[in-house]
């Protein structure tokens, strides 16, 4: 029998990688070539060249999205390069196809430099409805994203942070029910500094949890913190720790009542969980091997425990998210994903699963549970028209059945 | 019964565009997940990462080839930007799909600076396994080719100029036998300075033509002339027109052997084909309507008439070519697409039609034959080997052989 990795090999090598480009018609005699191409094809150039809205209608921008790298955070491996990343971005694309009938591109580029970047991405625009940025390394991927949502007319999505936080979002709200705690009491530890984890506290902010603290390799950060700091971690004391609590995991984690990791294996203890306030909430996503084994934190009296694995339940996967807000995104020609449609895929996600449904194994949908992208889809539709960033008006209910329609998962 | 326009307009609104983007494979559950996705996909970054050539093995770059316009120079219509510019590019994608297999994706740049182009193209060499550059004005088209050939380690190819010129000498050479007349001893007439007759006028000048004049609106085109000149102008002087005739097309035209028009509808007239000598030969290749029709042509004696039109025989189509080429090219992982390797492709092409065969009305293959696209990939894969700018060595009728297995058209 083959590995897990003699068999990834396998199949990446005999497909020559996992994309193709297709005609969506044949182009196989001459009618054919004089309609796709010239001459007829001049006829869709002029209507767009008369207004470039127009540009949505008659090609292929308005379900295209760049799956844009720099190689410098791929994965769990690190700054690999582009070339190394483009089996990740390749996988990428193929998960928007699959998943929401998104036409998606990995564009790997061979520069690091945060300008040359944002310039490129906007250089590159006309082709494509959206941006997504993936596995960049912070704190680039946070300036990229800042500047291209301001200088794009089309929607600009850093998966890495946000779709982990959607959906580590999502989980804890159902989590929250089972425990039977509210989101403005919970005391919030998060350990590791990186693009998810801030992403993750902006919005738990946004949901109105206050009393949060982040904790990277040297404890807990708070506001003038006067080692290991940067841009980032600054903004993020602003609005965490307020009582500037010192100290390393095992101190700060006292009394909470929720474990957030996006760090490293075995990065939380049976010891700690035993120190955390009743009926704890454990999400341990580091990857391959999450902060703690689920067996472990149940044994130490974990309520709840998600992580990033497919061998468990409760799986935090971004693939929850980032297929289904794409789609409605394009759907209503966004011109960019706002706060309310990043919450409105939260509630989506959520509210999937019923009170009746819900226990501590199940407070995730499954990956490939056919109903989360089209509801997500919807959903974000939904919250782009009603926030005005919509350019057309859709009826949800259609973006859900268009969703369904185009997707492979059924 | 709808007009083309509005068949046109009707198609490419439907079908949202022309291209998807797809999984060679499906990824509907956990198993295909793991494999294609996180934690399988690990597996060949870590390939690349450790050694870069890898990238061909396990990805989509050995047959991916972007189609790079800034739009300033689309079809007929001129500079209409590049999102108007995008459904040529997406049919040019197509056709290299159907007629070859490759992977073609658009890319339409909000710039028309030659730097931005080139620095461009440079980062997203990553992803790609060739460079089909496309309706861009001249003279940025030629010192953007110019750059990128130097500075980039896979094939760049603007096919406005290269594309042309190969099947309009494929074309030339089986006219000639038609006339019995050989290339050393003809005299030629360019009509039409732009990208195109400047790439016929480097083929043919190695092919051993020497008798060439290029007219652009001014007239003939001379060394030191001192009005309308440019730089392109300038090194086509220096190679044509030794003897610095002056005057318009109908003073230079006397005696020529062969009229080749890259301008505009009308620009030959019959009384200029009478001033030509015994037998010529015409390529009217103004689009869509040409320098002088067939029929008028043939009235007023030309021995071969060549044309941009479907609707005539001997159609010049760069769809001969393209598709082909980089076929041969990817399967060998060319450096660069070389003049030998152009050379290779007018042979292909040419040879097709048997001595037999070859009539006045069949001196270019149909677009839709099927050998075509075989033939010139395998001559391509040869010469880039013989020349040595293959990075692998492929038994070219093996190359033949994929070529007809990937294509659409059988």
């Amino acid at each position: 029998m083959l590995s897990l990795r003699e068999e990834a090999l396998h199949i990446h090598r005999t497909h020559q990688g996992k994309l193709e480009v297709k005609a969506k018609f044949p182009i196989t005699n001459a009618e054919q070539l004089s309609l796709a191409y010239s001459p007829g094809v001049a006829e869709p150039c002029k209507e767009i060249s008369q207004n470039r809205d127009h540009v949505y209608d008659y090609t292929m921008k308005g379900n295209s999205v760049a799956v844009v790298t720099d190689g410098t955070a791929v994965l769990g491996l690190g700054n690999i390069g582009p070339e190394a990343a483009l089996p990740v971005m390749e996988g990428k694309a193929a998960l928007f196809k699959c998943f929401a009938g998104v036409d998606a591109f990995p564009i790997c580029l061979n520069t690091t430099d945060v300008d040359h970047i944002v310039q490129t991405v906007k250089w590159l625009e006309p082709t494509f409805g959206g941006i997504n940025l993936e596995d960049i390394a912070a704190p680039n991927c946070f300036l990229i994203e800042e500047r291209l949502k301001k200088e794009l007319q089309i929607p600009v999505f850093h998966d890495d942070q946000h779709g982990t936080a959607i959906v580590t979002v999502a989980g804890l709200l159902n989590a929250l029910k089972i425990v039977k705690k509210q989101l403005k009491d919970i005391k919030v530890v998060i350990n590791g500094a990186g693009a998810a984890g801030i992403a993750i506290i902006k919005l738990l902010y946004r949901y109105g949890v206050r009393h949060i603290i982040m904790c990277d390799s040297k404890g807990a950060i708070f506001e003038g913190r006067p080692y290991g700091m940067n841009r980032m971690k600054e903004e993020v004391a602003k609005v965490t720790n307020p009582e500037k609590i010192e100290g390393p995991l095992q101190e700060v984690i006292k009394g909470a009542d929720v474990f957030i990791g996006v760090s490293v294996a075995g990065a939380l203890t049976k010891e700690m969980i035993r120190m955390m306030n009743d009926q704890p909430i454990i999400f341990a996503m580091a990857n391959p091997v999450p902060e703690i084994m689920p067996e472990e934190a149940i044994e130490a009296g974990a309520a709840v425990i998600g992580t990033g694995r497919s061998d468990y339940p409760n799986q935090v996967n971004n693939v929850l998210a980032f297929p289904g807000i794409f789609r409605g995104a394009l759907d209503v020609r966004a011109k960019q994903i706002n706060e309310e449609m990043k919450i409105a895929a939260v509630e989506a996600i959520a509210s999937l699963i019923t009170e009746n449904e819900l226990q501590p194994n199940y407070v995730i949908p499954a990956p490939f549970d056919p109903r989360v992208a089209p509801a997500v889809a919807a959903a974000v539709a939904k919250a782009a028209i009603d926030t005005g960033v919509a350019r057309i008006h859709i009826d949800p209910e259609e973006v859900a059945s268009k969703t369904r329609q185009m997707a492979a998962i059924k």
